[in-house]
This record gives C-alpha cells, structure tokens and sequence, in this order.
C-alpha cells in the first residue's frame, strides 16, 4: 500500500497550542498594549549557569517529573518540520517568480519599526495594524513588529526619498489580533507583498496587481477562486448620499465588512445600534453595499441618480470602469467581482481594495473542510509615504499581499498523507487504521495491479474502489481531495 | 566612464543609526532587561486615523519642518535595498547548497522562544545568548528573541523526541550586546546554521562541520581563511591542573576568549584582578593557551606529564587527534588550526569548538579596511537538548554557524561601486570626484579602448593608469580590492 508522504506525520509532531495566554478582557479585538501590562520582573536569572536554573525552575514547578514549562512555542507561533518548509520554500519560489516576471526588485526591513511615543500622541496603534512586542526602549519611541510590510515600505520610502519603485517582500510578519490555528491564522506568519510606488498612469499598476493575484492562484492549482474588487471612494460616496456623517464613515466601513461572513440583517443591526445610524440610513447603504457584478454595475451605478453626483463615487466608478478595461485586456474578467460590500480592514486605503477568496467546494472526502478566508488583498494607499515624510510629500502606491499562510494551510490539508510503521502489515489492518483516522483515499499496488499498469483506488469512507491507469493516477487523487 | 554598479550609492541611501537610544549604564554588555525598564504608558492612541495622530506628533514634537521621527529604523537594524538583498540572497543560494549537499532538510522555528519564569527563576537570561524583546505575558513565561538557533533547535527536538537529525535553518536572529554597525554587528541579522544530532561515531559530525565550513568559505572565494579548532574538555583539563578551581572555570574560559583581541598581559591581569586567580595559576595557564598548531601540537601535549593526568584534558585531545585524522583525509589541514586560545562565548558547548577567521592583507587601495571577527563558529553541545527533556534525556550535537552576515559586510565593501547621475560629465570632475570620495578605481572605456579590447584601469590615489584586456578585467579588480 502507497500513502502519500510524511505530511500528517510531520503534523501530529507539531506543538499543542500553548496555555499561558494574557488575561484579555471580554469581546471584540484585543490591543496588546491593554492586555499585556509591564510586568516585567526587576533583576532577573540568578547566575546560575542555565542548565542548573532550568532544572531548578523544572523541579519547583513540575514537582516530580513534571514536564519542562519551556517545551512550547509562544502562542499563535509554530514550529516548521522540514516538509513544511519544502513545500513553502515551493510556494515561495512561485510567487516570486511571478513577482520577478513583472519586474519588481526584493528590499528588507527590520522586522521591527519604530513608532512616535510623544504627548498628546502616547502611542499609535490602531488604525495600522501593528503588533507591540517590545518594551518602549525610551520615552518618545515604541518598537512595533509589523503585521504589514505596506508601512514598512511606506517608510522606507519616505526616508530614502524614493518616488518611483517597484518591489516585493517576502518576510515573516507578525498580527495582533487572535490566533486561530485551526484556521491557519497564525501570530507568526509569512507574508509576500508586492507594491508599486510612483506617479503612473490611473489604473496601469492596480490592474497589474490583480493580474499577478490571477497568476499566482492559477499557477498554485489552487482550484476556483474569486477576486472581489471595489473602491474606497465609492464606498464612501455610498455612505455620503445616504446620510452618514464623515465622522462615521470608517467605522461604518468597518461594519460593511463583515457582510462576506454574516447576514445583511446583522450588519444592519449593529450599524443602527452601535454606530448610531437611523434605519432608513442603514437600509439605504444595504441597497448599494449588496449589489455585485461586473462592468454592467459600474455601468448602471454611473447611471444611479444620486450615486453619479457624488464627486468621489463618480471619480471612483469611473476609474472602475477603466480597470475593467485593462482587466478585459488582461483577459481575466471572469474571476473579478465589482462587489460593494468589499471594505477591507486597513484604515489607509484611498482608492481601488481588492480580496481574493478560494470558492469551496462541497467534497466529503475532505476529512475537515478548512475555511481559510481571503488568499490575497490588497489596494491603493497614495498617503501613507505622505505620513512619514517631514513635508507630506505623497507618493502614490498600490499594492498586494499574498497570504502565502493560507494557502499553505490549504495545500498542507490537500495533501496531507501518512506512512505506517510496521514491517509487514495486513491489507485489512491498514484499511482499518484508514477508516478509524478517518484517511480519505487508499492507493493499493498488489501484483495484479503491476501486471495490469493500474493502481486500485479506495474510497475509505464508501469502500468502492476503482482501476486507474498510472498515469492518471495523480490527476485522480488531486481530483478528488479538490476542496 | 564605466563604474561597477549601484551599491555604494545604495548603501549612501541606509539610514543613519537612529538616536532614540535607551539610558546605559557605563562600561560593558548591556542587558535590555535591565536598561529598557517597562515604562509602557497606560491608555494608548486617542483613536484618530493614524494620519491624524501622525502629523500631530510631528507638529509638536518637531515644530516647524521638523523631521517626522519616526523616519528612523531601530538601533541596530537596517533597511536592506534591492542590491544587497539580491547579493544576500546569491550568498545564502551558495551556503544552503553546501548544506543540502551534505544532506541536511531545512526546519522553521518562530523567532520568540517562551523562557520560564517561576520562583526562584525569574527569568534565566544570561547563559544562553537570547535578547528580550517582549514584555511578559504571563507570570510565568518571558518570551524571548534568539541570538542563536541552536536554542531553538535542541528545543524542537525534546519537543518532538526526535534523537537523530541533520538540519539547516536560515533565518534572522537579535543579538543583545551593543551593535557595532561599522564592523557589520547589527542588532538583527541572518544567519545560517548547520547541524547534526544524534549519537554518531566520535568525530565525524564534527568533522564534517568544519568540512562545511571550509568548503562554504572556498565557494564564496572570500580569501585566506583559518578555522581555529579547540576542545572545551582541554581547556577546562588546563585549568584544572592550574589550580582554577571548578567553579571558575566558566569566567576564566571568557576571559582566555579575549586572546584574540587583547594582549597576553592585559588578560593576565583580568584573570589576576578581576577574577581572583593567583598570578602564578595565571602565567601557567598562560603557558597552555598561547599554543597554538597542527597535529604536531596534539601529540606533544598528550605525552604532556601533567595534562595527560586529567582524564577530560586526555579525552579531548584523544578526540582532537582523531578529529586531525580526518581532516587530514578530507584534505583541508592546511587551513586547521589548533588553538588553545580559542575558548568561545557559549556556556553550553561540551567538546569541540571551533571559529573561522578571515585572514586580512595590508592592502591600501581598500579605503578603509574592514575588520570583520570570525566568519563562522560553532561547537559541540551534547547537554542542551536535555536541559529541555523532561527527564533529562541527552540528545548529542555538533554545528555550525555562517555569519553570513559579516561576509555580506565584506563583499559589499569589495565591490562597492557607484555611478554618477549626469548626463554628460567630463572625465576629469569625474575623475577628481573619485580622488574626493575616495574612490580607489576608476574604470575607463573610451573609442581607442574599445578598438584595443582594453579597459582603462585607474589608481586614483596614485594617479596611475594601465590597460587591461577585458577578459581580465575583473580579475584584476577582485585582485587590486582584496582585504
């Protein structure tokens, strides 16, 4: 009997979540620099040669044989067995070769920053999605690990007067928010960003973004896949003709957002009852943030009445309209989506978002199916760089991330196979331990199959099994373990 | 005028070492635990979009025009452009090579590590090199950032009980000393390990380490090089027939580790003074650890009367003369030195260490010479995976690391090389800017060059021309721009 490699192997080695957690008050996004206080103990280590305190330290919490409390990876972090690393040094290798293709050049920043700490401003952290893991190291500067290489750049780019540049990045970056393991969301992750900084003709190097989005999920195989396009300008013009002050549009934007995970009536419930909207608002911004389609509903909202005298809105469908058409060129309409409940998370985007998401696929051979969320996002940011320079000098940038995680957690589950350890095992022993663990496909080569150039398939689950040619074989199984 | 491509105006765009500096106390290593206190501030950000708090800040912490401050990288660290990322990636392409090709996989561990934290450990710091970045997030885990992967390896293998592995890793890692960005010491930097556990026949991992070593030194064609070799036993095996009594061994190793750098005189008197040894131990240890040879030297000092006495000192020796052995059959002695100086800065190691050098030539073309330290290092460390098993249990490993860092450092002060952004300047400013910036060579093609199939090559200090055929042309400056 054949099984398919050392992947599930590999993943039972992997670490238990760890347990020491910060206590972390109840609901919502949790700010690190809430949650974890300074707790930092005055003298530390006793001088003692390591081996002598972790053995100490092992004795006095354990009792008697207790395990060794540094046995764990920090949580939302994990260890990488060499499969896993082959197969992201694979993906790696793509998505950079696409980056390349299109002639961008690799910079690296430290993977901390900076961060201004002066009255009245103590800290900033919200609206760029960083990650405090450093001690303030004096009393006007905080050191923030990234969870966007975007800000980086940004900076990177103010401090070098550098106007016109474009680059990709491909380092680990670390989130703020939760982990969630299971679903591949990790503390610590890889990100691959590609970003296009400079003066350029409107939607040239957005339209370039979504085509790389395009290339690399169709050169990763990764099934159907979808890529939701909308702009900031048009969401915000949206809000402006149906009432919401200017005051509310971030943080209606943010409510907006969650309409791919849950229904309309939520959403507007908690834009009426948290944000303050009247309903006949809420109700309003429902008709718009619910329509999706392709040119014909740029087309139809340039038409709308009201949408069309909105300076913003009509700036933003217009340039729509025109991506539209770099997009028909590039010939990849048919997995671009003008969706209006597109708002994307990061506060400093001003101009076309985009997100691309895998199409799941109902398949019962897939042990657990995994929901991963977004793959790719990205979108046009012309005033970040502005932020960092001394003069708020702007430089435009549109960009995109690849959340390179994801679809690693995606190809690891598509692939996942194991090997058993026993000398001579009998054929309905391993059919047992297939079914018991729940394996979805048994590749059996007996003498017969040899002779006949054919591998027999097994559907555990059904207990059908089937013929297949060889050469056909792989194609079979990738078919069936499709998502 | 043709210069050699753009990274020295590259390296021009790198931002200054930043100033927001932590208070020091005078004088030595700086622990971050203890000289950047918890001073997080309460309540942070006002909930403004960044931009807003941004430019806030930096109206009123710059006045008029100030510079934004957070336009710096932190202390330590740098932005890494296009050029060197493509110079570092082509060196770490040649060192992950020879790592596979003596069949290593490569694993991924996160860059924090959890430390205990428990009564009467509070934080175990010193012994192994790991640099704190974040606060605590429990009362009894501190997590920390590794200086050094073997940490984090010897971790992963109690972790998941593996006994028997050959690994790489490649990744960034923070060191807590001072930086010394001039000598290519920064805060945070890549590096490249390599190594071997499991219980193997005596001397031949260590063995191929410095196999490693040397090939990976030859490859990158980086000059004259030597590996220092010596044994931890040997060295404890000398002070022990000096007097030190045990419980010194440790801090009189760090202080023989300064040979290297200071006279014998000056770690004489460290020894005497600060360390409590008796003049006499001193000048007798002083005897053993200014030897340094081949073979020869491993010979002389196992008839020695009184070091052969000391079972550790006749075991490590007994192993240095096989470990000869087989570095006499892989062809690479020439290169090997035994060293009794060599004494390391990590407490774990238990055998073997090793440390390559980079032997410097007076060479006046280069404008300022660059002292690098060691290239590579490493040891054996038979103790450290089971200071992290449960019950102790003793994994052996020997490795490597490449300070791929500090050669990135040499390499771009080799080839170095600028171009001027004018449209039609005359040689002679160009040449008298090359005399101002201290430019050593100039290369200068011109029509009767080009009929000659020849290259200008000038000497700028000396004002001295010669034509070189192209074909030898790079040759030629690889040789006038060794160290």
């Amino acid at each position: 009997m054949l099984r398919l490699g050392p992947l599930a192997a590999a993943g039972r080695l992997l670490p238990a979540g760890p347990r020491l957690e910060p206590p972390r008050p109840a609901g919502g996004r949790v700010s690190f620099l809430r949650c974890w206080p300074p707790r930092l103990p005055g003298p530390v280590g006793d001088g003692r040669p390591l081996s002598q305190q972790v053995r100490a330290a092992a004795d006095s919490a354990g009792g008697g044989g207790g395990r060794g409390l540094a046995l764990k990876t920090p949580k939302g972090t994990r260890d990488h067995p060499p499969a896993h690393v082959a197969l992201r040094d694979h993906l790696l290798a793509a998505v950079v070769a696409c980056f390349k293709r299109h002639g961008a050049a690799a910079i690296d920043t430290p993977v901390l920053e900076l961060r201004l700490q002066t009255p009245p401003l103590r800290a900033p952290v919200l609206p760029i999605p960083s990650f405090q893991w450093l001690s303030s190291c004096s009393e006007r500067a905080v050191v923030f690990a990234m969870a966007t290489m975007q800000v980086p750049f940004a900076r990177y780019l103010a401090m070098n007067k550098i106007t016109n540049m474009k680059r990709y990045h491909v380092a680990k970056v670390y989130r703020r928010d939760s982990p969630a393991t299971t679903r591949g969301r990790y503390r610590e992750f890889y990100q691959c960003d590609f970003d296009i900084a400079g003066q350029c003709d409107p939607m040239i190097p957005d339209a370039e973004c979504l085509k790389i989005v395009h290339e690399i999920l169709s050169d990763l195989q990764l099934g159907d896949f979808l890529i939701k396009v909308n702009d900031r300008r048009i969401l915000n013009g949206v809000f402006a003709i149906c009432g919401v002050p200017e005051s509310k549009f971030i943080t209606t934007c943010s409510t907006v957002d969650k309409l791919d995970k849950v229904p309309w009536e939520e959403v507007k419930s908690e834009m009426v009852e948290e944000k303050g909207l009247s309903p006949e608002a809420a109700d309003y911004i429902g008709e718009y943030v619910q329509l999706h389609g392709g040119l014909d509903l740029v087309e139809r909202l340039l038409q709308d009445p009201k949408l069309s005298q909105n300076k913003l809105a009509k700036e933003g469908l217009g340039d729509m309209k025109l991506l539209f058409e770099y997009l028909t060129l590039f010939g990849i309409t048919g997995q671009i989506s003008f969706d209006l409940s597109l708002a994307r998370g990061l506060d400093y985007y001003t101009g076309v978002i985009f997100e691309a998401v895998l199409l799941q696929q109902e398949n019962d051979h897939v042990e657990e199916p995994v929901s991963v969320g977004s793959v790719a996002g990205g979108g046009r940011y012309d005033g970040l760089v502005g932020m960092f320079d001394p003069k708020g000098r702007k430089v435009p940038c549109v960009g995109v991330s690849i959340g390179i995680e994801r679809i690693f957690s995606i190809l690891e589950q598509r692939v996942k196979a194991e090997m058993l350890y026993k000398k001579d095992p009998k054929l309905l022993k391993q059919l047992q331990y297939c079914e018991d663990t729940g394996i979805p496909l048994a590749a059996i080569v007996g003498e017969q199959e040899l002779t006949d150039g054919v591998v027999k398939l097994r559907d555990v689950a059904r207990r059908e099994e089937v013929d297949i040619p060889r050469e056909k074989l792989v194609d079979e199984i990738r078919r069936r373990l499709e998502p």
